[in-house]
């Protein structure tokens, strides 16, 4: 067990590499302020096909094989893939990949699960069991809505602490060979219920889960925030953000200079009507696969704590009363090994 | 990546042992063959909860809490659980566990799920980033028929080819150090998907996953059929047994003297009125937490190769006429290594 630091953290002896990231995304995701990182906006929220599901199905498709194509690999080269989504039996996955023929891992973590996808694929390249695998998580917001909320035709108000499920999907290839950015650390989270009960705000629920997770990585290596360029929770949106900042000021830790938050990157939340933030798989897999890789790449950063949230309710829980679980999953991708 | 072996299968260098195993139940299953194999017999399917999944999470920490302590391990001993179950978004293991506030990783395989988390737990441990942890699965009868089918209170009849969801939750410890039974090898599943459309005949659509993957692991490991003492494949029933066996053949493996199938065995079918077999990720992790385990851990048997059957479609793709892809992972567990 040399690989496991203090309570919560892997520190992996031979960091994968992040070979290549790919994010298709919808065209409200394309009309936001990082659609020049995306590497397909698709005009069409239906994807060609003719439903919702279908569509994230699609979107996953051609994600997986463009960020293996960007590998310069062949789809038989990946040993693994591991992938989830949001909707009932991650339909979004399965019927996506079912495709490309390759060993399959269905991960659920709702919207941390790329968090969880590049935990899990760092620690079976990290472990000697694979040269390449996949990560991926997506979401699509008419079928996030139509599973978790009000048919879209009914035009329902939305309260001014709601998320905006992002359309995309954000894919990268870990590999055992390259020269980074490499996956250094990954603090695994675990879940958090503060007893929040209104599912439009998911911020509050979930932001409890990043302090958790985040404490935890700094404490288990024994560092500082500023260790890091940026931390980037998954989908906290603003008022999640207001909570986090004040969460980690409490356990002693002041991350405000360098804390930003994926739901809040991807959009131009005032001009395009979003409220709170971006939500859904699809916020945090997207903007790491097009934003910050982008950055990191360039080298406009070196080191990023990516942190994925995920609020594990669902329907049927909600109507029985029930408050909601949130995990968040630390991952720190820096483009030098330690 | 020395420890994968041909297409897609792992051989562990420092094989985990399954430390414990826990199994919980519910009433009908207590009234199988199987009965006296279980750790626990509830006689109420709410197991005093007022929902069916609550009911379920109250077993999913239940069965978690006894594994760890059949141990004669604590909670915090456990590095990581690895969980899921078949309701949307996972409720069942996400409620279930979050008193247990350890490290989570959501897993999504449907009724293969037990296999998953088997496989990436050992890859955790042999991997040498955990000492301990807990893989589980669950599912229960009345929340899986409201979540896929029809209000249990319509008593809609059920063909000859429908399977019965088990309610339980089967558990397993697996550890770095111990001296067996140890997991030695995993194959992982590719999602099949052969065009069935019944969701009331999931054994012929889980069938073709099954032979796809355990014809890959004799390739894989370049090994007959009779290496092993039993392969017991997840929840096919009746149906679906008969189809893997006629495809095993022709693949160039008979592997009928060999063969069983956990929702065969849990169940009688006749005199409980089952139909096909038991199905659900409960029916191959109780019937291996239980059952198998013991026969393991009794030496009747030494090298079983387990492999649970996941049909990963939902109620919406079924409404949308898709066909149904499917999943299977085989997990090798041997009392001594290889």
């Amino acid at each position: 067990m040399e690989k496991h630091i203090g309570a919560q953290t892997i520190k992996f002896q031979n960091p994968p590499t992040v070979l290549s990231t790919a994010a298709i995304v919808g065209p409200k995701e394309g009309d936001g302020p990082l659609a020049k990182y995306f590497d397909k906006v698709s005009s069409d929220v239906l994807f060609g096909t003719n439903s919702w599901e279908a569509a994230e199905s699609e979107m996953v498709r051609q994600t997986v094989e463009l960020v293996v194509q960007k590998a310069n690999l062949k789809m038989d080269d990946i040993q693994y893939i591991l992938a989830g989504d949001l909707l009932n039996q991650e339909t979004g996955s399965t019927y996506g990949l079912r495709s490309c023929k390759r060993p399959f891992f269905g991960l659920f973590g709702a919207c941390s699960t790329m968090g969880e996808a590049l935990s899990l694929g760092a620690v079976l390249v990290d472990g000697g069991f694979a040269d390449y695998v996949v990560a991926s998580a997506s979401s699509h917001f008419c079928g996030v809505e139509k599973t978790f909320r009000f048919p879209l035709e009914l035009g329902t108000q939305r309260p001014p602490t709601a998320s905006w499920t992002v359309t995309g999907d954000g894919a990268a290839v870990l590999s055992s060979v390259g020269t980074g950015p490499y996956v250094t650390t990954v603090t695994t989270g675990r879940i958090v219920d503060m007893g929040i009960k209104d599912s439009n705000n998911m911020g509050a629920a979930m932001a409890p889960a990043a302090a958790d997770v985040i404490t935890q990585h700094f404490r288990d290596l024994n560092i500082e925030p500023d260790y890091y360029d940026v931390i980037a929770t998954g989908d906290l949106g603003t008022v999640g953000k207001t909570l986090l900042l004040r969460l980690m000021t409490e356990s002693g830790y002041d991350i405000s200079g360098l804390h930003t938050d994926c739901g809040i990157e991807i959009f131009d939340l005032e001009r395009q009507d979003i409220h709170a933030g971006g939500s859904g798989c699809g916020c945090a897999a997207t903007t790491f696969a097009g934003y910050f890789y982008n950055r990191l790449r360039k080298k406009e950063i070196n080191r990023l704590l990516f942190v994925p949230t995920g609020a594990l309710h669902s329907v049927v829980s909600m109507q029985q009363g029930e408050s909601i679980p949130a995990i968040a999953h630390a991952v720190a991708i820096e483009n030098t090994k330690p």
